[in-house]
């Protein structure tokens, strides 16, 4: 039987995590190797509902450090590594809606609804666009 | 008629907001003076939904820095002051729960439903104990 470290099994008995806590955290491709991080949060803001995952590829991608807004549910959580799983290969990550830092907050302005179905209709296969957005 | 600034016009038109912006975010009491930020949020790792907003209180309360999570829910953003108003006076705070900084985590972990009872008592007036904790 495997002996989880301390860090591990907190982790994996954590219901609620610290926003500081998923903000750097790393990203990791299919094959477990790191692709990138967790720089920022959408988050509804009456709900309080957080909306996409800002993900930052750094260079993997070859495209400068761009931001791609991951609908949460696409995230996976991996314990044993400690960060987050993107379900997508290289190709389909360079395909997907990305920004610079500066249009992050565009995201949730009057255009939200716009972003929102670009970015759902890319992810669609992962499911709908939420009828909230 | 008012004029808004261009800070004012995003706020009031942003549905979704970036966790960094949340995450320091200045608090105050109903009397509009400054009694805090937001220094974190606790978030449902699965559904991604915010369920506290950690206030930090630093030295309004008399106690050193102190950490208050409180439900989202409670907090009413006021677009001109760009922060969060909390419905509470000096005395419902510094009795309401708060934890060191390093108790945070424990929060989300095998205990949150315990903590969930304590906090949602404390703040009950303000709405029930949700029933996905």
């Amino acid at each position: 039987m495997i002996q989880l470290s301390s860090a591990e099994s907190v982790d994996s008995e954590h219901r609620l995590i610290l926003g500081s806590r998923v903000e750097g955290a790393p990203v990791f491709n299919r094959a477990g190797e790191t692709i990138g991080h967790i720089d920022d949060l959408s988050i509804e803001r009456l709900t309080g509902r957080t909306v996409y995952a800002i993900m930052s590829f750094g260079g993997f991608l070859g495209i400068g450090e761009k931001f791609h807004p991951i609908p949460w549910g696409l995230l996976e959580y991996d314990v044993e590594r400690g960060g987050y799983v993107v379900p997508l290969d290289k190709a389909e990550l360079k395909g997907a809606p990305h920004y610079e830092r500066e249009e992050l907050v565009a995201l949730g302005g009057p255009s939200h609804a716009q972003f929102g179905e670009r970015i759902y209709d890319y992810y669609g296969a992962y499911g709908p666009l939420p009828p909230y957005l």
